[in-house]
């Protein structure tokens, strides 16, 4: 029997007729001009996002091509997520963070017509060897000098690119839900970034699900200052999320150090952020440093924590500052927010200590399991198993991907496609899952598994370890043992070593430190793992 | 450009999975039975609606299968709301305010095959002459004698009818999210009712809504006590909301008098409840005259007022004790809430008390629009038109309706099929619906309109009136002049007249006053204006 409600699609036109019509009046505000941040309103913002629009259709783009931006967290980046996406093009947001090859590689994968660049980043672009799917460069923000091509592009000034008549009537609204919207690539450990691409249904129902009360809650009364990148995961889709609920965006700009983010945060009144541990961390530190004025975080009341695992630390290092840390997890391909840390309604404060460390329950919407040699491991706290994620905002595949090259991937049950997160996890009996090891990067010494996350968690509660990365180096004996490589000041390796074995079984306890000034990162941030286990193997 | 995310329906699966694995300790509180409400857990109720599900598939109902129930807000209605889509088959409530005839041509017209009845309803549900589809009716509660037949149908006690095996493994998850979950029946004022069928999609996209921070806020920390029927609009879907949420609920079975509802909050300590004024309107009578302990309400944070405008006198009453009332507006066909009175982030006090009293904003997904005479009315708070709505979660028609014969329901624009509400409103610059009134109800004063919500909102704002309805009576000089209907104590119409002189032009106030000791209601509480319409022509 099949019901009789609209065959609406869900989609990016009900986020922005929503937040044109209702929310003109509202706030945003901008960091990263020389002047320090400023303010404009939804109303202002929406009417250049119609110049922009207008320009797009000048330069003959049609629903389904796609534009991409190469920039940080500023207006015009907002600007594309609105315009980009509203007249039906496919927004893809280049990680900036990526070599000039794999910059050349995903722009040609994805066939951007049309490129929006930050001039800040003129001297990062113009490196990349234009693939020649690019027709046009527009270049907004300072700059003297702009070649007339770049490749085979024509390169424009946004300010003259907006110039002609602006898009008229309501955003695009597509025919069919499943229309693409946005694409971002995942920077993998090995092989090309893979491409994961967001519909119209996929970013809706994410957006709607992060202003569930017991989500992020994300509201009208809220001001949002998104610090991860909007060119990594649509920056956890706070814009989307943002402009459905009528929340104030406050965007940082390049300006993501303690001194920036505080300008930013006391100009905006912020009210909820979200970043990866290090921000915080920095953060944190600069406030009890007294490098900037703790009292300009008064406004925020939450932020979230994810993109790796948080320390308890910093968890309760924010408490102390008056802000309430949500932990999170997500993936790129989970649009990306996956698992939410938010306690029990009836936990005691143990429980609810417990789980807010933990990586959280299942946002609404999604299925998840622990996989243990093709079984699925019990919701006892204790089996280990991979995380496997399904649900309707979760992808099924890569986009463009060779038949075959992504099968160990996801695996198939029941009907139901489950992403293969390559975490391993608990799930206690509550649905809350703990975070123990990448599959990675588990440790397996004389046939019993090592975690290096809870290693690293551990010396981190250490004063004076400021970043740690465990991996698992070849051992004649064991097959293999923890190496710690370490950025501390004022430790030595026999200290570090008394310290974990009160923490840790003593043969969990690694036999090597070494010992750096800066532990590699990833382009998005993360211990470069793969790095490091080339370096010490 | 197609997207590569997960085809995942959306479905009642997302819910009852979701509430069963993640909320199974979260307690649920019953009402109405002799010895006062009674407590149980998720945990438990799953289990009783698994054996439910058990009973169903024993009789042989297959997906797509329609199960009706008889019944107010209890346990076992709550089961069947479980079990009965959880099992892919289709729940029909049917309204026990209709007459018997009324009641068979519902029946007959879902085709159902079961149903479910509460032993107090027995005698309105036996003087139903039943129709051949129905096989099994299922009666739970006291009754010492039950009959073996009625009509063609088996007759079986509830606790009978679940004692063999139980459904095992996952809710149903249907292939398709149109699929038919629900079935609710509007009580129109002219010809039988008509039928609302809910879709798999449209009850998860509408409870996840109503979720959202800034809608109910619905949330794994409230109590919620649903006091409008599960029998009317899914109880303005507030059961799988709660569910979704794992929000503990409270259900005040027949008790839904001020002490049998203070008697519910209390035992549950509930934080969020839903019910038409009227509902309110005596509560707080009772707490005023001290029939109800007020204290008793302690817990209470917000209600949800609808069904019908609620005069500013009683929302300022329900603030006095505390409660922050939420005004909203629904219909059957919008599953149902469609706009919800928020005021806006930075709003002036002025503005937020006026649009606390607004019918609201749309709720995210839907579309509005007030259209006078075929072109949509300005959005400036002045304009009428009639209120059009349209989304993912909006009838496209109704169920079974003869081919043409609900033309007049629905206007079409830009591939776009509005929802014809009836409703006169105004819509201001942020998007507030002002109801002005019913396009039936309105008075036609030579050539000028009156509207009849306005008048009867000010007269209750007397102290002296209880109830009343204003209504068109044909006048010989102005085409049509106001009369008004009103319940009330120790006033005549002379006093009442010049009340409303002072709060409305003169020409507006009613020549003529009917006092009545209750003015008559329909069969959901409304006021029954088409009698009153034939008695005072």
């Amino acid at each position: 029997m099949r019901a009789v409600m609209q065959p609406e699609p869900m989609g990016l036109h009900q986020i922005l007729d929503r937040c044109e019509t209702l929310f003109a009046d509202r706030p945003v505000t901008v960091g990263g001009g020389a002047a320090g941040p400023t303010t404009t309103t939804y109303g202002a913002l929406f009417a250049e996002a119609r110049a922009f629009a207008g320009a797009l259709a000048e330069l003959g783009l049609r629903p389904g091509d796609r534009v991409a931006t190469f920039a940080p967290n500023t207006r015009e980046h907002l600007l594309a997520y609105i315009a980009v996406p509203g007249s039906g093009s496919v927004l893809h947001t280049v990680n900036i963070r990526l070599g000039s090859e794999e910059i050349a590689y995903t722009v040609e994968h994805a066939g951007d017509r049309v490129v929006l660049v930050d001039a800040a980043l003129w001297p990062e672009w113009s490196a990349v060897t234009l693939p020649t799917c690019v027709e046009h460069v527009i270049v907004y923000g300072d700059i003297d000098e702009l070649p007339e091509r770049h490749g085979g592009a024509v390169v424009t000034r946004f300010a003259d690119s907006i110039a002609g008549p602006a898009r008229e009537g309501r955003w695009y609204r597509p025919a069919d839900e499943n229309e693409a919207s946005g694409i971002c690539y995942t920077s993998g450990t090995t092989g090309w970034p893979k491409a994961v691409v967001y519909s119209h249904r996929s970013v809706y129902l994410h957006a709607l699900t992060l202003c569930g009360a017991d989500t992020f809650a994300i509201s009208e009364h809220d001001v949002v200052c998104p610090v991860v990148p909007m060119f990594h995961a649509n920056s956890w889709n706070l814009p989307y999320a943002s402009l459905l609920a009528g929340a104030s965006l406050v965007l940082p700009a390049h300006r993501t150090d303690p001194a920036g983010l505080v300008e930013c945060f006391a100009a905006g009144g912020v009210t909820f952020s979200a970043a990866v541990p290090t921000v915080w961390a920095n953060l944190v530190a600069a406030a009890r440093a007294g490098d900037v004025d703790p009292t300009a975080l008064d406004s925020v009341q939450r932020v979230v924590i994810g993109g790796s695992a948080a320390s308890e630390t910093l968890l309760s290092e924010l408490a102390e500052l008056g802000i309430e840390p949500v932990h999170a997890w997500g993936m790129t391909e989970c649009s990306p927010v996956g698992l939410i840390a938010n306690p029990p309604a009836d936990g005691s404060t143990a429980v609810t200590e417990e789980t807010k460390s933990s990586q959280g329950r299942p946002m609404p919407g999604l299925e998840l399991r622990a996989v243990e040699g093709d079984m699925p491991a019990p919701w006892d706290g204790t089996s280990i198993g991979e995380l496997q994620i399904s649900g309707p905002y979760v992808v099924a595949d890569y986009y463009g991907a060779e038949s075959g090259s992504t099968a160990d991937k996801f695996a198939d049950s029941e009907e139901r496609r489950w992403l293969r997160t390559g975490d391993v996890v608990t799930v206690d009996r509550r649905g809350y899952v703990r975070l123990v090891d990448r599959t990675k990067d588990l440790v397996k010494s004389g046939g019993e598994w090592i975690s290096s996350v809870t290693l690293e968690n551990h010396l981190l509660a250490h004063p004076a370890v400021r970043e740690v990365a465990v991996i698992a180096v070849p051992d004649p004996t064991w097959d293999e043992r923890p190496l710690a490589i370490v950025a501390a000041r004022g430790v030595d390796a026999a200290r570090l070593r008394d310290f974990l074995a009160d923490r840790v079984p003593r043969w969990q306890v690694p036999d090597r430190f070494e010992f750096v000034a800066e532990v590699p990162k990833t382009s998005v941030g993360k211990l470069d793992k793969k790095r490091l286990r080339t370096e010490y193997a």
